[in-house]
């Protein structure tokens, strides 16, 4: 499965450097490619406890787009789902340990375990306050000892360096973090598995299947369950959480394995609020991606219980787009709806000059039905002439309970009565059309300055100028002469029309999917059927 | 393929819902569900210009994550790829347009067009002051009029947000909001379709082919392009929105359609800055997912020229957890390595006593190794005894460069050697041990002292405990009884390595991936060997 990577070798590197160009200068990175691969704060002046966390690659924006003030002071970045060398972590360690020492936060896999262990111990050897914590937050497994560490370590990330970066010591700080890695539990599900660069994908997840317990390395589920909605899934995830929640408030970090789309994590999270353990969720981290496995289909949901240090410490504003923040979890707050939706019915009423001038317009269309069905035939499906017809039979048959003397109102019911009539595009556009038209003789334009206005809205609105072989050709040049009398009109609007038939590419509405050869030699039927109008009102 | 959903009707509003849930009262909706999905701020005054937008869903974080001060007031939401209602649009116009009036940003599709279009015909029929831009940033098809609007709308909902946020008047709004609308062009490029749900996905690009030019609503891309790496993607990309660029500097926002890794992502913005027109970015927006396509495995560059004003607005903060924020582009901080990665050579001394118990520990374990490795082969592969035997005749050979006269140091030396030696995580465990003995007796501890200092650094790294069938097993006991004699610790090392033939469940190291009746039944080789040692010694 082909993948946006150069080499696999240069991917990490290739990465780690985009990410520091990205960063606007926050971020550094040690010299020592490729086997250092150390990502590092760029302001850090050791004054405080350092942050140093790491591990494979694959997992990101962990762990380097958490390197910033208040989160990690640097990264130490394996190759995909491989752990860095003693000589990474020492390098790491060493490049950001001042007096205030350091604090190593790894995640429960034995190679980070004896990487960063070594490491810490060498660095001890020129006189370095070193300590490391151990995340364990999987509860996939409830009898090994030996938990993973999975998405989990954000949460401890998090509250140790709110805490580091309001200059605590090293005890103080590492005893938030164990504290957190003691109250944290994490579990994962996933659909699919991920693609690890340069391997074949791993097809084990049988449809209508789902994995349980999964770690971030690929490796497989704890189990295979049965799967067929979001409900289904959080409700499993949550079985496995609930034993381990107190009584209190909790906060939850829902994390996208990477595969997730935005739509399904939010889905996932109305379903986290409405399963047992909702009620317990009093604040939220995310849904987002946190703690990935590549392209994984699946997320993870993390639980710790809150007291007033931890969620000081979480909700402490850091200025890293990886971490989301954390938010107040459950009420939604629902909007009346405004007045005005359902538009007040004008009121009925007389205008016998009107009344004969729309009648002439709708018999006009009626009676052109045939001759513009013949022409769109040419063309498109042969139905411009019974869609128009259609409308103007119904707007025929609605005059008696039409404003006729107020024309503002008058324009805009017409409006309302084709949109509802001929429906799709042409009708919202000649809903736009007159509503525009009755808001400029509501500013007192007359007809043909009324008329102008709805044809510039609708040219607006629908992207279509003179020349694009639409009604828009007959139109625009009518309008342009209504000025002159409505015989002057017809002539513009009818030379406007025959000129369509020379336009071999339509460039907007529906015939702009057509080709040069069905549509050259025949005029628009929109555009003819405008002429025939003005040609029949002309001859009044 | 499964999905995180439950039922597809219900999927954009439960996703609305538990965006909701998670904004931490940031954001409200209005009523109306399910044909009127709007998203909008819940802090919103109507004191300043309204920005409103939207269109189908399947792009997020677009448009309801970027609802919030400094972007938009509301995201009218459709459902999966579809365009809202009219009466939908409407209402998000209506619940924020105040006497400062409100923009909509329509991204040019036809759907999106004609419903925001009529929408604002019928809010100005209320006497709000409505504009609308449409934007179309798409350069796929260089000669069609109507190009799509893609990503690059982000940079309008940016820089027209700030601009309202900061109380400027509509006309200004909207002119900001054109002036980007001229400027931005995009293009996308995919390496698979995308997964609309209750669809079946559409396989339609081959192994070595790319889709480049492609809409954000699954549609075809313009051209299939041969594909092989990031750097040919970003090539043929940058290809199409070179002749756009002009002279001076440029904003690139770096979007993922969906699917594509962060490390891809990461890989690709290291691409950019590689390539022609690397050197006229001088500021990025991401690389993250913005405008997404569901789950779609691409991504597009948006380019917007950079002046003063649009510069600002751009960086102007926002908490919105998806704006990545803009940060300047390009350069790489370098920092040099530390010093101390190359342990200096401790220098070579002589202690005859120190000596002696070194070559009989060394000794000691040589002749155990083929009885080690039988025992190693009841339940592993049978290399427990060659591996430490190796080890032994490699340290004994060391002796004459080893700082034999100062514990401190030999301590350290031993671990590095063993490190060395033995590779694997028993070397790095040995390592471990011997680091942190030579600290302790750095610090005045005898030697039970420091070999206990030592075993308690290797518990808490390894993570094993006595009981859990390691050499831990044999050792713990050991050093609790050192200060009785090395006649005492051999026979304590011998009752705890005898112990671990019933221990049948390991519950650390190599052995916890094997089956009880593997192991019942005959001691752990790695304390066995522990208590052949202290019985050698016991021995002299």
């Amino acid at each position: 499965m082909a993948q946006f990577i150069n080499f696999k070798d240069m991917l990490v590197t290739d990465a780690i450097t985009g990410t520091l160009r990205a960063s606007g200068g926050r971020l550094a990175r040690l010299d020592g490619f490729p086997h250092i691969k150390v990502v590092l704060r760029a302001d850090w002046d050791r004054s405080r406890v350092a942050l140093v966390s790491g591990g494979g690659s694959g997992h990101e924006p962990a762990h380097a787009g958490f390197v910033g003030a208040g989160m990690l002071t640097a990264a130490v970045c394996g190759d995909v789902f491989a752990s860095p060398s003693v000589d990474a972590v020492l390098a790491g360690i060493l490049a950001v340990t001042g007096k205030a020492g350091c604090l190593l936060i790894v995640k429960n896999y034995t190679g980070d375990r004896l990487n960063f262990g070594l490491a810490a111990e060498r660095a001890r050897t020129f006189g370095l306050k070193v300590a490391m914590v151990v995340v364990d937050d999987d509860v996939a497994l409830p009898d090994l000892p030996q938990a993973r560490g999975v998405a989990g370590t954000l949460l401890v990330h998090k509250t140790a360096g709110a805490l580091a970066e309001s200059g605590a010591d090293l005890d103080r700080v590492t005893a938030m973090a164990q504290r957190v890695i003691r109250g944290v539990k994490s579990i994962g599900m996933s659909l699919d598995t991920c693609t690890v660069p340069g391997s074949p994908k791993e097809d084990r997840i049988a449809p209508g299947k789902a994995e349980l317990g999964l770690g971030i390395h690929g490796e497989a589920g704890v189990e295979q369950v049965d799967y067929a909605t979001a409900k289904d899934a959080m409700v499993r995830v949550v079985a496995r959480l609930r034993p381990h929640l107190g009584t209190g408030r909790h906060v939850a970090l829902l994390n996208n394995l990477g595969g997730t789309t935005a739509l399904e994590m939010a889905v996932l999270a109305e379903e986290l609020a409405l399963s047992m353990i909702g009620p317990s969720i009093a604040a939220i981290v995310g849904p987002g991606p946190m703690m990935t496995s590549l392209d994984m289909h699946g997320f993870s949901v993390s639980v710790l219980p809150l007291d007033a240090e931890v969620e000081m410490a979480l909700a402490a504003p850091v200025a890293l787009a990886a971490w989301p923040g954390m938010q107040d979890f459950g009420p939604v707050t629902v909007l009346p709806l405004p007045d005005g939706l359902s538009p007040v019915e004008p009121i009925a009423s007389s205008h016998a000059g009107h009344r004969a001038l729309l009648v002439q317009c709708c018999d006009i269309l009626t009676g052109a039905e045939t001759a513009l069905n013949a022409l769109d035939a040419k063309s498109g499906d042969g139905d411009t002439g019974t869609t128009l017809a259609t409308a103007a039979r119904a707007l025929k048959g609605a005059l008696h309970r039409m404003p006729l003397a107020d024309l503002t109102q008058l324009y805009r019911a017409i409006g309302g009565e084709l949109s509802q009539t001929m429906g799709g595009s042409s009708g919202v556009l000649l809903a736009i059309f007159f509503t525009a038209a009755g808001d400029a003789a509501a500013s007192g334009r007359d007809l043909a300055g009324a008329m102008s206005a709805g044809l510039a809205r609708v040219r607006q609105v629908g992207g279509a100028s003179p020349g694009d072989r639409t009604m828009i050709d007959a139109l625009h040049p009518a309008l342009e002469a209504l000025g002159q009398g409505v015989g002057s009109a017809a002539q513009a609007a009818r030379k406007g029309a025959d000129a369509t038939a020379a336009m071999s590419k339509a460039k907007a509405g529906r015939a702009a999917y057509l080709s040069a050869a069905s549509l050259s030699g025949h005029n628009d039927p929109g555009a003819e059927a405008v002429a025939l109008l003005f040609e029949g009102l002309a001859r009044r």
